[in-house]
């Protein structure tokens, strides 16, 4: 009798089931909403519960239920004792549950269950090196004050240079009528009405345009990109001291990061092995 | 027959009326709370009559109502023409009433009415020159993408260096132990769970650890100190090539910045000749 395993990798906007053999082949796969537990803890379950089903239905397995499945399951914010306790408490469908950080299962994704290091740019940034059973967590603090170099800091720090662009402040290269347009703004008020309350994820949508201006040689860009690169830079010095064997970029923005790192850091990244939700399963695997 | 004028300023924490004669000589004052329009259109409408009602009845003049008198009212954000619109539009309990931007109202104040420019540096930062009857505004574009330079800012920038430090990613110095013992935290997961949501003030809080550290040659507060004494020069430099007969600084850190500008831009100094509230008055009789 086959022994199948689920992976599942909830994000802010989107849950990711994964069911797999013994053999570690890929049966069927499950998609659903939002399931980062700080944004509710109830709608995190139900998205967990939902992509595990969606996986289940199209596997069309004969007697083979939730419960008889342990599943991994990776989350954001589970570093934090309080929540890692409360999300074990739930009484859940599966056979059993194995948690952890989502930036943990990615890790072990990235390089198949060994050890080994990440960085993570997309909305935010954040990183980790798993070596000798060992852990060590770097950023992920969170927009507007922690995760520089992600997506949503990259954004910001635009409107801000356009912002003091609208004051006269300091001169306007073409980021400004690029991030203008895109906006529909000519005039400060105008950006600060349609910036205000805005998640990281409107932010993130800019970064785009700071890159194509860097990329285009324009000064202010190119300004922003090297101070997020040099964040990167520093994570990736403290997270090599764990002596990881392999190190790799993750999310979004890492490929167009990657060409602006030094040499020296571009020469040891190696490329991440599986995708995040298969990291789930290792979990389970390697327990 | 005796003719009075009322002089009201709205800020986001408190609204504060003056009641004056024909010889600007005060006759009583009233006070209420927060008449940011921003905040609630509402609540701001009600705080100006409650203050203005405060003042009459300290005055105690019999047979005047507010419906007798004219008032001057300085209210934040209302240089958004919408805005100024919509408190115009109102049914208002006064004989006139004339609205201005409470930044434009604390620079006539500081000036008695002439012309001159004013930097405010309180929870933000913002300038405004009024020279011939031309204003120029600069800054106050909000927390956090603007107002570099006051309080929420430097409150702020001590909390990324505090995550940083957290990290390892950079060298702690006083000004960590300072902030972390004010917010009771000793880790980053802590600390970013007390900074979540906060609005400007909580940040504001923090910015005289920042001046306390700097006073003492800490190295990453002088650094901050640095950074928001550059913008303020910037914003300086910029309103004086408006040919302000005068240049005062007003706000809650006024005094506190003031020793860290340039001797240069210290000397091109005047102190404020009236109070804010003051300006609101002036606003109706310059009319």
């Amino acid at each position: 009798m086959t022994t199948y395993f689920l992976g599942i990798d909830g994000g802010g906007t989107k849950c990711k089931a994964v069911l797999i053999d013994e053999h570690n082949h890929i049966i069927a796969t499950g998609l659903s909403g939002s399931a980062n537990p700080y944004q509710g803890l109830e709608q995190a379950k139900k998205s967990i519960v939902t992509a595990a089903e969606q996986a289940l239905i199209q596997a069309n397995l004969p007697n083979i239920a939730l419960a008889d499945i342990t599943a991994g399951i990776g989350l954001a914010g589970v570093n934090v004792p309080s929540l890692y306790q409360q999300i074990m408490a739930w009484q859940h469908p599966f056979k059993n549950m194995v948690l952890a950080t989502d930036v943990f299962t990615a890790c072990l994704a990235a390089h198949q269950g060994e050890d080994g290091a990440v960085i993570i740019i997309g909305t935010g940034t954040c990183g980790i090196s798993h070596v000798n059973n060992q852990q060590a967590m770097l950023g992920g603090h969170g927009f507007p004050f922690g995760d520089v170099g992600g997506g949503a800091w990259f954004g910001s720090e635009a409107v801000k240079c356009v912002l003091l662009s609208f004051d006269g402040l300091n001169t306007p290269t073409e980021l400004t009528p690029a991030i203008c347009a895109y906006l529909n703004v000519d005039n400060a008020m105008d950006l600060v009405a349609v910036i205000a309350g805005k998640p990281a994820a409107f932010f993130a949508e800019l970064a785009g345009f700071v890159f194509s201006c860097a990329e285009c040689k324009d000064k202010t860009a190119t300004n922003i990109i090297e101070q997020g690169v040099q964040y990167i830079e520093n994570m990736a010095e403290l997270l090599l001291k764990n002596n990881p064997p392999r190190l790799a970029l993750l999310g979004g923005l890492a490929n167009r990061i990657q060409p602006w790192l030094s040499p020296s850091l571009q020469a040891k990244l190696s490329p991440p092995l599986m995708s995040p939700e298969m990291g789930c399963v290792l979990l389970v695997k390697n327990k």
